[in-house]
């Protein structure tokens, strides 16, 4: 029986259910994080926790309850309760607006949050990571507040859906002709040998796992920019990965159903993929 | 006690939940309609379905259990079992794509959806229709898909709660420049005597009572054209008016502090109001 956290209770997961007028699943009105767990330990939690603060604080949801050092024992304990300490695990973790008539504007003061997490055991697809997987391409349908981890995810939803009926792992997506990231990851491609990722802004995640690998990257003097790669750029990219906390450094060695350079890992992607993996484990 | 409809059954508000792995919830990945209710009878039934019918087509979300008459049924019972046929009634529907463990691809076919509905009192503002409302503009961050009725909502909620701060009824959205919508409803000027909104595409919600205000407007043969206008003629418009399914035709008087024409509801607004409200009370 798996347990979960639901407002500050412990709870089998069968029972825990959330009033219809949670504007969650009303409006959407809700930021969320997926964190890394290792033998119990929880990977990267400040950053997450900077995040999810900052998205609350970004939809100016309260963060009563839903303080770093609340959930990152609702985490641990998670983990714990549910035996998932001597491999990997993930942790789900989401914060809505609460139940409350509806209205499209705020609820009054004071209406609670809901504040929920579940764990599930993790096993990394180490073999697609070495081979590389395929991805596509579509057009960047979401809203301009891509920076906010919220849960108005159809975009992602029906961009993943399309990678997965291509065969893809993912969708990297294109605005203003333009590649912002992944459906559900951040992008790096090399471009005439410098690798490149679209900059900081309200068009991408500031992902963790993307976080980490410019400090890799700066670690390793590789060359490197924060600037956007055009869809036709991309077409002719020397190397592709894409990352993410459940992703890691994932290459990506077909595009559009042709290969990316000689259709393996490429050597900027390899030595990041292993570096990251040492940070990761270590 | 209210009684509201939860998959098939009919239950108590306060029993009606739904688990936290419904993807209402963890990814907004539903539909929803609002429709209005006078005395028991549903206004423009089979408009609301037929749109709720392709937005779930649009997301590839089965419509089982909430077929037209299956739905149109659930709205005249809560209706009636909530005691509400003497007056006007609001019925919430939505649609999710259901429960299942969380992956942003589609889940296993079969996964069955929530289809959730409920009934409340409406009372309509005919003082603040007569006199006119209070408007701002805002940028439309929303996604591209504006013509699905989704509850990706976070955009919609944003502006609303903008507009409530700036003691304004709706916040009017404008993309690359110009107007596309109210928040949660369609918005009408008339420039230079012509009245305009923005044509159907996927930037604006296909409005139920745009579609009838457009028939008025025919039977008058009041100069139209749907065609977009800009911000810059937003502002020095001669009548603006929103509408929608608990909105009807509500003038918008003053716009971002200043008066919208005469600063009174205009004629051709008033007209098409008085025609609407026909209609809706015929």
């Amino acid at each position: 029986m798996t347990t979960v956290y639901l407002n500050g209770q412990y709870v089998p997961k069968e029972q825990a259910m959330i009033p219809v007028e949670d504007r969650g699943f009303v409006f959407g009105d809700g930021i969320y994080e997926v964190v890394r767990i290792i033998k119990g330990r929880v990977f990267a939690w400040d950053a997450h926790a900077a995040r999810l603060a900052n998205g609350l604080a970004g939809l100016r949801i309260s963060d009563a309850g839903a303080e770093s050092a609340t959930l990152k024992a609702v985490c641990e304990r998670l983990v714990r309760d549910n035996g998932m300490t001597d491999g990997e695990a993930t942790v789900y973790i989401q914060v809505s607006r609460g139940a409350a008539p509806r209205t499209h504007h705020f609820p009054p003061a004071g209406t609670p949050t809901t504040v929920y997490a579940s764990a599930s055991v993790f096993k990394p697809n180490f073999a697609m990571r070495d081979i590389g997987a395929k991805g596509i391409t579509m057009p960047d349908i979401r809203w301009a507040r891509c920076d906010l981890k919220t849960v108005n995810l159809l975009g992602p939803v029906l961009a993943r859906q399309a990678a997965q009926e291509a065969g893809a792992y993912e969708a990297l997506l294109h605005r203003d002709g333009m590649v912002t990231e992944g459906a559900a990851t951040n992008a790096f491609m090399v471009v005439d040998g410098v690798l490149r990722t679209y900059p900081l802004s309200h068009y991408i995640l500031p992902g963790i796992t993307r976080a980490l690998i410019v400090e890799i990257i700066r670690e390793h003097s590789i060359r490197f920019e924060e600037r956007p790669v055009s869809l036709t750029d991309l077409h002719r990219a020397e190397e592709i990965f894409v990352c993410g906390t459940t992703t890691d450094v994932q290459p990506i060695v077909e595009l559009d159903g042709k290969k990316v350079g000689a259709g393996v890992p490429g050597a900027v992607t390899v030595r990041i993929k292993e570096a990251f993996a040492k940070k990761l484990y270590a």
